[in-house]
């Protein structure tokens, strides 16, 4: 059965970006602190992983069959060129289709009437896989809905003091998780992985 | 030597108390998830933890000789009746002495001339034992001021959404650490020791 996942790489403070946008040097510090090379469609940011990292990495990319990303991030990676970086594809939740691109190929499909038709456009595409929800506002709005399963964090030892938070805008708190369900120590960070019990 | 340390229970996205003063039942929900009793000087509220969660709080009485705490703390706990509930001495920065209140005891100080000397005090009482700061400002202070050594989250399973930070109004972010240098599974909490590492 599928389910809805988020995850992300987070700050000891709960931050996913630091202010104005800075913070990645140390957020994806771990991306790169290994010897196991993950395969991506781009080959300009190399990903090389420890071996911990990397069985956590695997799964992910074993396991979803389709992303849920909001435009700001659609837009600063410039949809990663139309292939998502891990070969996955996306939905993007949107107010319009922008310039210059199809509303759907194999890769992405933009959807412009809202969060629960681009939920239900990616469980389409990711058929008997999870759906991950990009972190920030798309997964706010889903443990709002009810309809996250898992929730990831990649915790960063790095305290960014500001930023764009894991949840962002996030309504009907308090949430309540159980775990870890799977705990990993990489290094420049730690994989828990929490189940949300359902209300 | 005397370090510096912080640690408070803290929930998945980084606050250490909910909106409005709440989320404590969920926050410190591990304090009664076990058999394991813990002496304190107030057995109103027992804490009972599991032997896992025993081994940590033991090595924090053990090891902290002073806590350092701001004044709303001292305001909602009354002082903690005059004795810490861990038995732990602890010096308040505030502006001014409490009405009814000593200026200082055997188990509490009040320093109103800055967070400088209330950390000097401090150390003068905590000998070659720790220093703990308390989390939210006074923690924000330490880490802005360099000369915290070492912070612990006491991670809860938990989404508040908002509330009180553990680091409260910090500046000079980022801050790098280390870590974690220690790592016990409780029950409805992870016990995650990091190192600050020094600019």
């Amino acid at each position: 059965m599928t389910k809805i996942t988020t995850g992300a790489s987070v700050s000891l403070d709960g931050f996913i970006v630091g202010p104005d946008e800075t913070g990645f040097e140390h957020l994806f510090q771990w991306y790169g602190n290994g010897d196991v090379h993950i395969e991506t469609t781009s080959e300009n940011v190399p990903i090389n992983v420890t071996e911990a990292s990397a069985g956590v990495m695997r799964d992910l990319i074993a396991e979803t069959g389709c992303f849920v990303v909001g435009r700001h991030l659609f837009d600063i990676t410039n949809g990663w060129g139309g292939v998502h970086t891990l070969g996955i594809p996306y939905v993007v939740v949107t107010h319009s289709v922008p310039d210059g691109w199809e509303r759907e190929s194999e890769h992405h499909e933009f959807v412009t009437t809202g969060f629960d038709d681009a939920i239900a456009a990616a469980k389409r595409r990711a058929g008997d896989k999870d759906v991950g929800l990009n972190a920030g506002t798309i997964a706010a709005q889903g443990l709002a809905a009810g309809i996250v399963d898992e929730v990831q964090l990649d915790l960063v030892p790095v305290v960014l003091g500001a930023g764009t938070p894991f949840f962002s805008g996030l309504t009907g708190a308090p949430y309540v998780l159980e775990g870890p369900i799977r705990s990993v120590q990489g290094d420049r960070v730690t994989h828990l992985r929490y189940r949300v019990v359902r209300r």
